[in-house]
């Protein structure tokens, strides 16, 4: 039996022993590294001797320092901190805080930040609805992970509200300016980097760079997106807010988890051909002021992690600790499985069932909560904690 | 007469007392922030004290610090500098470093970085290479400056040899892989941005966060971007490198440079008026292998840097400093003054004269340098600074 005495931190829940996600909490003392240990937080910095040699990569203001290390090094702290966690005894300094006691931060100082398109179900969805009059996927996307640069810079944490934002958008004599009306969701799977700076990473070396996942949404403006979008993708639409959880539950937690990703009906360049499978057996689920609207599987994906970072670097681009790269809107082959409000609406035109209410996209005041949990090994489960944000007035952004 | 025994340093030259650009060099001695003078660097660590208040600014490893700092502090920085750069004693601890033994180093951490496509006839020319049966400008072209985020972590300084990318291009039975045969330049105007982390500036406010200019060459591997840009953008064909030079102009060595930029023909929305024009006629040429190959003048861009910061943050985005914007190709109306390859070739099939040779896209071994100049106060000219990059054979990036 454990020392830490939550009825959260147990195997048949998402935050037991077998996924211990690390974040950044303040309670008050100035902000460190923690581990999450069902609905508690547990410092490392006072625990930093009792980890060996890799207690000093938590010792720091964020994830930075951990991120900087090597697999073998993320390794070892995992190890160590599952002993620590699941012994009888109580480390002397141990100080377990409960999550709602501590405030979370921005867990580590993101790199660049990368946007793939991967689920095809989310690209046809999306291209029947803004292209009605041509194929609905593009000749290259099933050949590559179609993705595009987000702005690093405007990457927050879970909780942080986010205020509507002002653009152009189509009017029937041109463009019009204002708040946007369409204001979407993306529900994503976020893939945190680290390891020493590389470049042309194959598929078979992902886990020396990728240290592990968060959820993500890419909030989207579709009316500012729909027409600044050509021909150089997507810019403001989506640049004023990206939000991710608070928790990175690392890479090794998804060991029970990993799938084959779709066949995709041809061959692969060999790039982009994996050795042992990256697609992971991850399941979303998606609230809308408390309702559960969507429910995708990431399974459903046409590209894994290692494919997107394989394809990312392939031309010769670094990668480096605290880039973040996310999966694309994960949407399956049912309606209840669509991952953004876009598709959910079909375009604006169909209400979606929030509670008592009815929605097409967020009106202020509006929460949004995703969450995914995994099969871990032995029959536990794993989760990936929640990122949520609540829509603010455009008027909340004046004179700031 | 200054101290200062260089006949670079003058007011006709393009490095006076009137331009004094900002970098980071390293003499074996570790790197430092250094102020270019004529063809000397003049590290600023050793004569921090001589600039009162500011000095400490100019004493860290690279120019964050100062990019941190507010525009009265950088006007101030620049009044002391030029005083001590044009007085007759030399201060104590001066040392002047021959630019040809001074190694550069990139400038600063860049945060974001953006790429606009701002020039009317660039976009016009590429339109109808890429798009022929269709309009070449989009509608939403006139009324707002079309950008993109690429890759910040790929921005490397001026003299950064570049490596053939790899990549997928379109071929007649599917895509084909391999070291991009269609290797191009974009010749740029870059904005360093600094000052107090803000959203929404208004144009009216753009010299409060933006630190001065740079050169950039936004290369680009053409096949690549051909094949993978739909709908989503540029990603690989660009992320691989782009190039700044090592020495930043303030911006403020500018104001006698400033004009209108070009009238749309339709009224503009409100947030992108200037009440004081932020075009600029900074005069670029672009040397191929020792050949100028085109001459194409700033101010035919239509959109200026304050119209474009204004537009950047106008969703609620932040600025931060070492976030970097780039104007997009400079390309003007004749032949000789467009900005890429792909346009002086137009799209391959028109050969380039280069020395005594020919040229459509780069070959390995090819060296471009961009540089600039405009007009100053007083009959004087403001530099900015080369950017040069050689072509390495894709081969050079194996094993990395």
């Amino acid at each position: 039996m454990s020392w830490i005495d939550d009825p959260a931190f147990a195997r048949d829940q998402p935050f037991g022993p077998q996924t211990l996600p690390y974040g950044v909490v303040d309670f008050g003392d100035g902000q460190q590294v923690a581990v999450r240990v069902g609905d508690h937080a547990l410092p490392l910095r006072p625990l930093a001797a009792d980890l060996g040699d890799v207690g000093n990569l938590v010792t720091g203001w964020t994830l930075d320092q951990l991120l900087a290390a090597t697999r073998a090094e993320w390794s070892e702290l995992r190890a160590r901190l599952r002993d620590l966690v699941t012994g009888t005894g109580r480390p002397h300094g141990a100080q377990l805080v409960p999550l709602a006691d501590a405030r979370v931060r921005l867990p580590f100082t993101v790199g660049d930040y990368v946007d793939f398109y991967s689920s095809r179900y989310h690209a046809e969805n999306v291209g029947r609805i803004m292209r009605p009059d041509s194929e609905p996927l593009l000749p290259n996307w099933t050949h590559l992970p179609v993705g595009y640069h987000g702005r690093s810079g405007t990457v927050v944490v879970s909780g942080t509200d986010v205020i509507r934002p002002h653009g152009q958008r189509r009017g029937s004599k041109g463009p019009q300016f204002g708040p946007s009306g369409r204001l979407d969701i993306e529900a994503e799977v976020g893939f945190v980097c680290g390891g020493p700076v590389a470049r042309r990473v194959p598929t078979s070396n992902a886990t020396e760079h990728i240290f592990g996942v968060v959820m993500l949404n890419d909030w989207s403006a579709r009316d500012i997106q729909g027409w600044e979008y050509q021909p150089l993708g997507p810019f403001l639409g989506k640049s004023f807010a990206t939000s991710i959880s608070a928790w990175v539950t690392p890479l090794d937690a998804f060991a029970a988890a990993r799938v084959p990703v779709p066949d995709p009906g041809h061959p692969r360049l060999e790039y982009l051909v994996e050795d042992s499978p990256w697609g992971l057996d991850l399941r979303l689920a998606v609230e809308w002021n408390g309702t559960v609207v969507s429910r995708p599987n990431f399974s459903d994906m046409s590209y894994s992690c290692a494919q997107q970072l394989a394809h990312m670097t392939v031309n010769g681009a670094t990668v480096r600790p605290g880039d973040l790269f996310a999966s694309g809107t994960v949407s399956g082959p049912e309606v209840e499985q669509r991952g953004c409000f876009l598709e959910l609406s079909w375009g604006g035109r169909e209400k979606i069932k929030v509670g008592d209410e009815t929605r097409t996209f967020l009106e202020d005041g509006d929460t949004v909560v995703i969450t995914a949990t995994a099969p871990g090994e032995e029959g536990s489960v794993v989760g990936v904690a929640e990122v949520a944000g609540t829509v603010l007035p455009a008027s909340a952004g004046d004179g700031g």
